[in-house]
């Protein structure tokens, strides 16, 4: 069962030039910066009363998030995370009800989180993830 | 000081169309639905873990949903908005960071609340609201 919203993803062009806007505009204080190889991201983390707000810097130019940042050159909201207890029973509730799962199988992201994507045309235009800690 | 994310809010084509696939392939309940005349929008509401989803779908083609969907004909992920406690302190504090307001006075939103939007080309694309609850 998905129990609550667990990060929003925002792409930025540089972490270092956004995280003070989080920090002095909205007075969120940022919890870490750390490099996800595998997605070829840079990564700044503010939990905001147990929601995480995630920065998404490129470091590759074959990233998702530089193919993003193409189409929004100011940088958005690029995805919104749904926590699951129950990672695969919840996948394949989403596509018994018509989902395009663009991860089959649970793969381990940051934290050692198991996460799958949907498709956004099967969301409504909502690039959507569902994770679970870690065990 | 902002206290929580309040809700994001996600532009769709149709909330008729959209609703089934929150309930159905998420397993959230759908709260209720609304039209906001002033916004020129109906809304649909739902409760995950204490964050709201709220859907907009525009009711008049000058709607500003309405001009979102035709850059995203799928829908998307439109705002995001921060819960405040203070929200005249907290504006003052986003101006003095740099952030251009939309609305430098709150005005009156759904369900009473005080709500103002900052402008998204000084929140690094993301459009961004504060709100705080009806007294």
């Amino acid at each position: 069962m998905l129990q609550k919203i667990d990060h929003i993803g925002i792409a930025v062009k540089s972490i270092d030039a956004a995280v003070p806007y989080y920090e002095n505009a909205l007075g969120f204080k940022c919890e870490g910066v750390e490099e996800v190889a595998e997605q070829k991201v840079k990564t700044a983390f503010f939990n905001v009363g147990g929601v995480h707000i995630e920065l998404l810097e490129p470091t590759s130019s074959d990233s998702p998030i530089a193919k993003f940042l193409e189409k929004n050159p100011h940088g958005g909201i690029h995805h919104v995370a749904f926590n699951s207890n129950a990672i695969t029973d919840d996948l394949a509730k989403a596509e018994s009800a018509g989902v395009v799962l663009l991860n089959k199988e649970p793969k381990i992201g940051a934290h050692a989180k198991k996460i799958a994507f949907l498709h956004p045309k099967s969301t409504f235009g909502v690039l959507t993830e569902i994770c679970q800690d870690g065990e």
